[in-house]
């Protein structure tokens, strides 16, 4: 079900950050996949995993040492995949867009100067860059805008319930803030016009247009997102939960094989997922 | 958000069964209704409900009285909703067609014959013929079947989890099978070629292209259907949960203001809720 | 598994409130219940029910009539089981307390000076008076009570979150404060020292030892409490889910048999579910 | 509220099979607790990373080699923290009931004569043994046990419904099944004679005694399990999630904790979290 076309050669994958825990989750992933092999595997300069191999935590060595010469690893790889901090990426972005190699952004903060740069590079190298690189997330979205123009009348309210860590410090989560923006541009509407984030004391009977955000913190839950549809006699519920980073990776990899045909220009997972 | 359009007028409802339990449940919705109102409430000619008023158990008379006359109750109606047994339906049928008074069928349980019989009706006039009249249920099938073609890669095991109260008879239940074979379907698969109903003892490893049935049974729990798309480090969980019949007559109203400006032709709640 | 044992009479239970939601409730589980019978039902004289059969919503007739006059009623009866308001709850128990009929009081919202009433009129007969007559509430708070023992050690974070009907006005429910202060009391702790009520943007990192209550209002939930202990790798959840208010008849019915070989006395749910 | 008391000194801990998934996890935990310190990393002679850094996976040098003298290794140790095989354990045993070091076991299936030998040893040094290391299951046991009871009369139905990772042989889980045992125990009956493992087709209706059980099988799922107590008009659920191995972990430090002032005895999980 999942074998990728014999017409697809595979993927020489370069991995930026790879001693942190985001380069760890891809390095195993792309260790455990037919359809891409780890080509080149890049750190700062002053970490001290340079020199080190790559996948030494896995128990199982590559044969590849992590470097910190951006334009020799790249010069080994068909793409790039990339989750570090905006100022890496676009450093790595010149190079990439110079040397023809694809990029998979799965960095986030950038600016808008930032973003319309990236927008400039995918002019000469294809690029994916997506709010979310979760396969599973960027489903959900998609299974929102479906529930939320099915069920704009017949009196459902609409709920968001999430749940992260006790380190998370902010609240609403930005995933359930987004899935809010979905659900309320899918129905015509602003979310700002409809969003309720605290319920205390009297709160008087609910409003039938708001939507509605419960926020819990506890222990190490990693991420779960819960949108309720709550009608009379019956509710739909849609769910996504996340155990582990390993969502990002599978997704990653996801986004290089929907490159490997691209010559140019800027995708996002939906066009991956083929969700439009 | 939910007010008809001033161009419909109000409809005419008769309700077929009217004193049993999806009676009662349809005569509280119209009477809630702004858009219908109660023209006619029909029982069988033994039944000892014949001559009351068929919203008394509400403490609201409505000044009708159930009556057993079909076609005097019919030529007072826009509409029938008929949830009752296929044989009464039929019939039901034979003089709505011929009145041209329109039907939301909410029985189940036709033979092969008698719903080619509905299909010759519906040439004649509107019928709405849906295996499932609840709003909530039919999105829930659309949801599946765009989560299920958008997850067909990536490794995504399927499992369907419903529970029942404890007087149900049959495992798993009707809605649980559709939902698989609207998945099968979805993906270009048969159910029947992938279903897996039993778990016990040393069952081996899951194989991928599975799709997994787990039935609780217990209380009076009246129907929880929850769909499992497992991938590595996510899950997508996309679940319905009734909790009443009211999800049944909500459906059959909305139904019956798709059907107030048509003349003839077969729906179903994909049409009304505009899912195709 | 649920036969009472023989040495029990069956028991004569009047209803107080008899044509109200929560009296047909009443009168529901009383006709289906092998342990005692229906033996008077009242309303208030101003009722248009008095006079009516109490069991007709069922379509099942008792034979008997609602009526107004409390002496009268009474005197038919082994126990009383009022849902209704103080005021009216006060003034059966001076009757019932006279003639040693015994009261299951399921009425909320006494003063102070009312419960100390209540204390004296169970000098006269036995008086079952709790927080909550539903069986399952009340041995969740037990479960809760030992979780939060058994857990105080061992950083598990504990958050509180219950979802209701659309038209609740208050937020969190009655039953999740109550549920707080089980958690903090049994942790030698005070719930006001440690809830936290609201999350809204930049909230910081989640401290140790606070209980967050999150608040989910939509559709027709009659209630749902989940408390949720969350640890590093994994988590423990109770629930509680109201579906209807047959937990409340039925947690009557059994406390009408714990009553039933006590002369005098006040007691609660935890004596009757033997919980201390 | 988890500080140890001061009279406690810090343990010394040995983990044996260092280099194993669950042996990092111990690793780990140890390195975060303020309560115990890494003493010794035991693996087999054979073992690839026999010389090297015991926590070198987590980019934090020790300053330790992982090493295969068990002797040396043990005599440097307070307790040794046991997660291999039933034979490894056993040799791990006798020379610590010899050094009279502690003793934390987390194997399983050991034979009966194995079993005997463990109670054995426990007159010589203070062993931890126990069906399962984690806090959270532990207590699960307990609230089950507490609602078991608590809701034998009253017509609650239970169901006991798992979800694993798709690697997973065999079903239901022994965690699950365990939990049967514990509530039909609580009930005063044999799991045996109660539970229904498989339901499909014409099942009849739900048998009242009966302890019904649902696998799910997918993905990457640690280990779900949700006990359901099913009544009229309300349900009471009692869940463990588990997300990683870091619950047996810290099970396994508070057990060290427990034997710090321990000479000979065998105790279980009941005992630490004083739940008899």
């Amino acid at each position: 079900m999942t074998a990728s076309p014999s017409s697809t050669p595979r993927q020489r994958v370069a991995v930026a950050g790879a001693s942190g825990r985001m380069g760890h989750m891809l390095i195993e992933a792309i260790l455990n996949s037919s359809d891409c092999e780890l080509a080149a595997a890049l750190d700062r300069a002053d970490s001290p995993a340079i020199g080190s191999d790559p996948s030494a935590f896995l128990g199982k060595p590559s044969g590849l040492k992590i470097e910190s010469d951006l334009r020799a690893a790249l010069s080994k790889a068909d793409c790039l995949i990339d989750f570090t901090r905006p100022e890496g990426t676009m450093e790595h972005l010149t190079v990439a867009a110079e040397l023809g190699v694809k990029v998979v952004i799965g960095t986030t903060g950038f600016s808008d100067e930032q973003k319309a740069q990236i927008a400039e590079f995918a002019k000469k190298t294809a690029i994916m860059f997506s709010p979310n690189m979760s396969v599973g997330v960027n489903v959900t979205f998609k299974l929102l805008e479906l529930a939320a123009k099915a069920l704009q009348q017949g009196g459902y309210d609409i709920e968001i319930i999430e749940a992260h860590h006790k380190h998370k410090v902010d609240a609403p989560s930005g995933t359930a803030l987004k899935m809010g923006e979905v659900i309320a541009e899918a129905q015509g509407t602003q979310l700002a016009d409809r969003a309720v984030y605290e319920r205390f004391g009297h709160t008087g009977e609910r409003k039938a247009d708001t939507i509605g955000f419960a926020t819990v913190r506890g222990g190490d839950i990693v991420g779960d997102h819960t949108v309720l549809f709550a009608g009379t006699g019956e509710r739909i519920e849609i769910s996504h939960k996340s155990s582990s980073r390993a969502g990002y990776a599978n997704g990653s990899l996801r986004a290089v094989g929907y490159l490997a045909d691209k010559k140019t220009g800027q995708y996002d997972m939906y066009d991956v997922l083929n969700l439009r």
